[in-house]
């Protein structure tokens, strides 16, 4: 049970949901179902169309465009086939086939001319739908560009957090992170780790949160991996606690990165959270790094969730660790 | 009357209007009349057209492609239909309307063709639609992402701000505000509120501007509601004020939020303001937060105004409060 | 003659040049040649092409659509304009036209079709056309959305800096600046004042450069209009000095601003600088907000610059000034 | 050796490969080889696209037009020639360019129409072409503007870094910067300089990174030229260091540079380091800062590189150094 530190304010609320589910989920989201606002907003659609995966941004548009045209074939086949300056064949679905197809190139703006608008409804409807269809490619510029220049970290995370030992401070919370970018790297990384706990008051359970110091915070370049380490000291929150307190805590990291790009200059956030399960105790990482024949540093981004197991040191054993403790613990920053 | 605390330079100036209006009206929009100055600019067509409403800007642009191609009609029926590879009717608005949809068809650059400019002076005039229209689309590209990529904030605010017992200090300034966002949260979250209050000073009313110290002013996460309380301390302006102070002095709060949309990076503001009318003295808001029956935590967006009646403490009452009271006061966070 | 405060590091060096020129011009670009270093590069362009008048810009986008098709034109005369599918007239002229305007129509991709390529050489000039046309107009609505975007202060400061009388330190430089937007209101302002005197050290001229401190640098919005104030105080470089020391200094103040404009979040930056015929000593601002029968703060715009000659008090006469200069003093806040 | 002055934590970790390779390229990429990892992703053809050379996007826009185009001449010639509204040839070669042609026409939605669909697959064909026609071009026009508003701090720097004289500390490290920007400035420049050196530690060569404290590490606005200068304390990892020790050590200077580029608001960045091979012992920069016949400051970008060859001061003996030496290393800021 974790006695006298003060939690942090971080927005998280006290809130303990009945069956004490983690606050954000393994991919960042919230985990809070929100009732009531604006049923749909068009930065909301925007936002979707611009995450999506390219495949399915693909198939979105070509159904609003088979969908558009056959919209318009039903309204030119309503005022009359003739109107598009062919002799209507007198089967529905041929003339309507042949509409379809008079709309794409209306639509699509190439306007081929053999099949052409004649009569004042079908002109209006053709030039409604030339306007429609820039329109439309106006939106997907807007949306292709708003996907290009999306700033993402392209950041990669071991898949557990350890307890590992630690020369300093006998014990300590580990993670580890790399860019896969290959053209460019990130500069200035911060890293900012927060911790939800549930705790017993007054026989109620409340879920604390805490701000979790770190060895370091921040780096200038992300060239290789980042192993990211919170020493549990008397000051941490973690202090002194067991492999089942932090089960029956349901403990939960949540961790938010920010970094600048160089190429572009943005700004690139990731957030990601670990829960109880992910959590390995008396681990550490192997190391991701090597060196190629020709002397160039190596990192093998396949290993960044390597661990292997371990033994953790006694909280309170005074400073004489053996040479050996000593060289497991070194390896924190790899 | 508010004594020693010396008011804080804001920007606002210290011009009390003649019948005391706000400085900034609730929608965050400043409450000043702008004399002189250009009449109108570039980027204040796009910044309107960029921020109106998606309905009025679709109006707005057909309004445009209308106008523009009845123009060119017009141009091009002067010169003469026969110049467009048609027999002219004779009758003036059949003729017309011919010249509307080839100019349509230039305009969007479909081009069908069965209508085609013939003579230099026709065809002068098509190459310059051309031109003109495909930079028409380009601009209406510039504004549909425009429209897009505005930084949003999305927030909600409680509809009344409320003067509310609160444990530390006996009284409190209290809103609620919340994020209707549904895809992404917001990351470092920070609020600023100032007020501003009518003082008579050697007999003139001047309008005297104070940065509130808010009890939390920056959170990293706003994953559900964030209340912001202005605890009423020895130190704040609102010190021993009682309502009628507030009412004759047509206080006003003016509120700065800022955050980091995490998708984009961007930075979102919003900006608002309550005025004494929106104030309700003596009230503490309800929670809006709730638990799903699978144990997730529930935001309800429509009961972020909600609020029911209470009792202040007094001043200066010492701080034996009972443990009733000390109950009602601890909902600051929800 | 300035004696014992230390010149601040700006950037601007200490190289005075012949006939003590301003540092930087009044529109804020460095007063500076630049040779060698790339001739021209695209970024050069983009930012012309962005930062042009808008006349300037259609007239440089008609020109370029002009030369682009008649260079095309001289290619397909050049070809045979009997591959255009039409008859060629023999008068060189009148084909040439022809083949513009059948250039204008692939270039644009209208594509009418009654004049339309065949042949080998005149497809292949007609495809490549059809894809620089595109990608023109690729280029075009990069260009028009960055004018669109590009961040702008619309900042209007006052035409003259003064020297006016000022409460607490008898003396201070004075200008101000207003923001003329119609629709959006820049807020967390800041403004940072340099300022630039030659010296003579060693019988040699030197250009020195200090950081002048302001009454208040910083203002969370900028609702109506905003005096900066340099009050002249003893730790001042220009404590002391008189308005010939200023002459022989030729002096110069150079003013960085900065700000956050709300709707899209972006920073705006003004540069300017008043060189020592811009300066007014002794002189005091009259006030540009007024009140409208409604009620409302009014700022008039066209005030900004105006000003009154008024008496400077002596630099050391102690603390009793009359309540009459008092007064005159305290307008230092519009 | 450097004894007693503790490495920085900069992000490159303590790993030094077998020859003792540089960790940043020259030219400011990262000197590491990553394995795993996805294989390509969008956005590094997007960065790709972004920053290769003008003409080779040129080339690479060329080829996928043309193949595309190739593709559809295929699939439509497969068809059969005759669905296009034209009477084959019979020659393949010819019957096949026809297609091509045609296919360029709706790719490009110019479709002249002489050429154009008849039936159903040719149809169905067509209509797709259109809409990749026009996608191909919103990407397009979403890489041309993000090629345009790439933020470019386009900087200068000195070929070499100088171990220089320095008035205070004896010897410094120096380099040069300047932008070759004509249109605009660069405000709020900053330099960040660290030092990579191998260290023998227990027997093992590990490289250590240091932090270098600057004379001057931000001006306002970068007018002119900006030499940026670690003066060589003791509190400085190269105090005493000669010139074998940093071969030995194959000492590398990493600098990242950042600056707003006032035009766009962009934050602009360069990086670049200089190893070993790029350090000039005992020299000094010659100005490349001069005066125009008018009296204009001239700065000549061609003149940054240039140094020449001086004498180092001792290391220790004490402050009563010549006139002469003084005036050798005054020369920090041109």
């Amino acid at each position: 049970m974790i006695k006298k530190i003060k939690p942090s304010e971080l927005g998280f609320g006290s809130f303990a949901t009945k069956n004490s589910q983690r606050v954000m989920n393994a991919d960042g989201s919230a985990n809070v179902k929100r009732i009531g606002g604006p049923l749909i907003s068009a930065s909301d659609i925007f936002h979707k169309l611009t995450t999506m995966k390219t495949s399915r941004f693909m198939l979105v548009v070509i159904c609003v465009y088979t969908i558009a045209n056959s919209l318009f074939a039903i309204v030119y086949y309503s005022i009359g086939v003739e109107n598009l300056g062919i002799t209507p064949t007198g089967i529905v679905w041929r003339d309507l086939l042949e509409a379809f197809f008079f709309s794409t190139q209306a639509f699509t703006t190439i306007g081929f001319g053999r099949v052409n608008p004649n009569g004042i409804a079908t002109n209006i409807v053709a030039s409604l739908e030339g306007l429609l269809g820039l329109l439309s490619f106006a939106i997907a510029t807007g949306l292709i560009y708003g996907r290009f220049s999306r700033p993402r970290a392209h950041l990669l995370h071991s898949k557990n957090i350890l307890v590992a030992p630690y020369q300093r401070t006998k014990r300590a919370i580990m993670f580890r992170i790399a860019s896969t970018r290959k053209h460019s790297i990130l500069i200035e990384n911060t890293v900012n780790v927060s911790m939800g706990i549930n705790t017993l008051e007054h026989g109620e359970i409340r879920r604390k949160f805490y701000a979790l110091e770190l060895e370091l915070s921040r780096i200038n370049f992300m060239n290789t991996s980042w192993t990211i380490v919170h020493p549990i000291t008397e000051e941490s929150p973690l202090w002194e606690l067991e492999h089942e307190d932090l089960i029956n805590g349901r403990i939960e990291f949540i961790v938010l990165f920010k970094a600048m790009e160089e190429t572009t200059s943005q700004t690139v956030i990731d957030r990601f959270s670990y829960f109880i399960d992910e959590l390995v105790w008396s681990a550490k990482f192997i190391s991701a790094i090597g060196s190629s024949n020709e002397g160039q540093a190596v990192l093998d981004l396949n290993k960044i969730d390597d661990f292997e197991a371990t033994q953790l040191p006694p909280w309170r054993e005074n400073s004489h660790a053996t040479e050996t403790e000593k060289d497991k613990t070194s390896a924190s920053k790899s």
